[in-house]
């Protein structure tokens, strides 16, 4: 690790105000921006608010800018060097069930524990607390130097927890302003509890609700068992063929656009020890039940799944009731990788289905989701840039790693301003995002802030 | 048809008071004896109180007889002549979707429809139209000849439609009064609309409930999608393997114990002409989906199922949740025939299910109804002779007829009471019992009194 002149001051400015920082996100976390729920509306305007406020306090050119739902926050700053664009949001999910939190989702306190000081409260980790972490770096580096090292532009969105409904025409509408050298996104976590990490991959995804009807009516069993089709069995028999005993998907063409791994990524992830045991181990289960050829972070980074979500049919309630039942549904989702083409899946797929339909049944079809994968050209130099940056703040260096979900706004960088993004972003695995007691570790707070100024500082050489 | 000065007056009696007959069933059927609803438990007291008066009217020692439940209704008269008893139930199905009934169900009244006339209530086809069909044989036959033609005795239930949970304790603790030289049974239906039916084989009923758990809470499917076992997956997977591709069961030994359909039998089905296209168009059908190699009665009479009632797992709201859920359970049912062994089958269904159960997963059962099928003795003479006097009153001769569902009464006179039961209705397929509208068709009502009397005449030759 070096010395610098530019970046030490600002460094030791983070360490000595962080309490004030961490006072500020306890004020932004009493904010109750829970944007799913209409009821409140005028606090997820009200956390916009506070936002355009504080920014402005740093010299952003600060907004909040209507949309048909939540309000966007945009702001501004600085001059010079390459123009970075950053996102994050500052709505929340909800809290029920609310008896099983320990204190007050909105009245957050720095607590002891046996792993640290962590920040608890609603949206502590997801993602205030991140959103935050880029903002004191500004701050800080401003505080110190009197201006921003490069052209920096803010982008907070407030409805990311429900839908992003007015996030595209937002974007479409705004891509002047929005468009940048390069997009930074603060809503991921470190890989493990002291490796940073840049997600490179993310996987789309293609939702499909199925529903299968035979008979006009449920009937008795006793008197059609044995002659009438019934649905849930065809339900059955065609989600038992969607894999083969390989763990493989076995829908036509499926497998288009998947691509091999590099050898070089595939190399940089086994060097991540990843520990499969430990991960399943947490949630009740012993080995891996995906593709039988595949390692584990294959399987939740860069193939592709076949999922079934939700199954209904007949009689679910208690006891027993003989009926054969008139329909059965299915929710069914794939997640998606490299260039798989989420359309021509989601056509194979019910083509597959019609093709397996004994006569007499019917099915229909419900679209949900359809987004392709995202893969960062990390060929851009700002990705080994700050992947240096962080790997001087970490105890680890800095990995590129895959990420089994999907984050639509990373896509839509690319496909609408043409921008590169990086996600990068310090959650930790037990943070809790979207249960009760969510928590920051302050060390992630604390050290994310301190990770952004790196960046910063690496990007605008 | 010969002329018989013992029968005739009576038939003649039947036809002459019909109007009253129907009044009383009215009345009966205005008292809303539904047994399932604790609500109701003072009417259906007040059903038994009814009809032991109305009994003893005719002239039997009738008696309302308390159990844990709903009361019992006895009745004896007579001495001379075979022992014959008669079962029926005066309690009711529930009336709702209240909103689905054309007029109020407990104000029951004759309507004029485009088919005939009707008698339109709840209860009116199950059971209390039929049970009055016998009660009024009796009351005709006392009224011309002063005595009835056969020690008779009357065995009424209330609780048949709530699981008949004092059914067999009260058999056992009476079965020196209950036992006759056989049992009549008056809660089946026609074949078709004018051919008189015996039923001669009813299926057993094996229940069971699954339960597939993986993970010890429910994933999300970005996280966890590709690696962690899927509870619906693994269920799918069996269901579709409980069948093959002839749709015969799967189950080691599930066919143990199944007869062949005897040659005399299956020609006197094949004389039925049973209209299976008409069968299952009402339900919106086109073609069998039963076994491959069997004829659509065997399907619903004389061979097993194995039938997904019901079935559910994971998110089944509106929209889509990307969860990999922690369970996923079924409700599977079978009807079983010939000397199938319910505990047998339940055991090698259990060992099945698994067997193919994936590590990490784990399963567990519930058990519901477990009744082996019963086959009457139609080599009893009474068979035959109630089978000619049926013929003599309806348009086509009767037939002997297999049931698809289970009706335990008569399982329980043969093992209890040791007694062959002939199970005799005039039930139309168009009755909707247990539904909205139900009704009785009032040619059922007069000639089922009518066919009543003729099966006295016969049995006490």
């Amino acid at each position: 690790m070096t010395t610098s002149s530019r970046l030490d001051p600002v460094l030791a400015r983070i360490d000595d105000t962080l309490p004030q920082a961490t006072e500020r996100l306890l004020a932004l976390l009493r904010i109750p921006s829970i944007s799913t729920d209409p009821a409140y509306r005028a606090e997820c305007d009200r956390a916009a608010d506070w936002l355009v406020e504080d920014l402005r306090g740093i010299g952003f050119e600060a907004a909040k800018r209507p949309t048909p739902g939540h309000p966007m926050v945009t702001g501004h700053a600085g001059g010079a060097g390459p123009h970075i664009l950053f996102y994050g949001h500052y709505d929340v999910q909800p809290v029920d069930p609310l008896d099983l939190w320990e204190r007050d989702p909105f009245d957050p306190q720095v607590e002891d524990t046996p792993k640290g000081r962590v920040i608890r409260g609603r949206g502590a980790s997801d993602d205030k607390g991140q959103l935050m972490t880029f903002v004191e770096a500004c701050r800080a580096w401003k505080a110190v130097h009197g201006t921003l090292p490069a052209r920096i532009s803010l982008f907070f969105e407030g409805e990311e927890e429900s839908g992003s409904p007015s996030l595209v025409p937002f974007m479409r509408e705004n891509a002047e302003e929005l468009r940048a050298d390069v997009a930074l996104i603060c809503d991921t976590g470190l890989f493990g509890d002291s490796t940073p990490a840049i997600v490179t991959m993310l996987r789309g995804l293609l939702g499909e609700e199925i529903t299968i009807t035979g008979p006009s009516k449920d009937l008795h069993s006793g008197m059609y068992g044995g002659i009438a089709m019934n649905p849930i069995r065809v339900l059955a028999r065609i989600i038992a063929a969607l894999h083969d005993d390989q763990g493989r998907v076995t829908i036509p063409g499926f497998y288009d656009g998947v691509p091999e791994l590099p050898a070089d990524v595939a190399a940089q992830w086994q060097g991540l020890n990843f520990d499969a045991q430990g991960f399943l181990g947490e949630v009740g289960l012993g080995q891996p039940a995906g593709e039988t050829d595949r390692s584990p972070l294959e399987m939740i980074w860069s193939r592709p799944t076949c999922e079934v979500n939700g199954i209904t049919g007949g009689y679910t309630g208690a006891g027993f009731k003989t009926v054969l039942p008139a329909k059965a549904s299915a929710k069914i989702s794939f997640r998606l990788v490299g260039q798989q083409d989420p359309l021509k899946i989601r056509e194979s797929f019910r083509k597959m289905v019609r093709d397996m339909l004994p006569p007499d049944c019917e099915v229909s079809f419900a679209d949900h989701s359809a987004s392709a994968a995202s893969q960062m050209e990390t060929s851009h130099p700002a990705f080994e840039a700050a992947r240096i940056a962080l790997s001087d703040e970490w105890p680890n260096p800095a990995a590129y790693v895959g990420c089994g979900g999907s984050i639509p706004i990373a896509g839509h960088f690319k496909t609408l301003l043409g921008m590169d993004a990086m996600l990068i972003g310090f959650g930790k695995d037990d943070d809790q995002i979207h249960s009760p007691n969510e928590k920051y570790d302050l060390e992630s707070f604390h050290k994310g802030i301190r990770s952004w100024a790196r960046v910063l500082d690496a990007l605008s050489r």
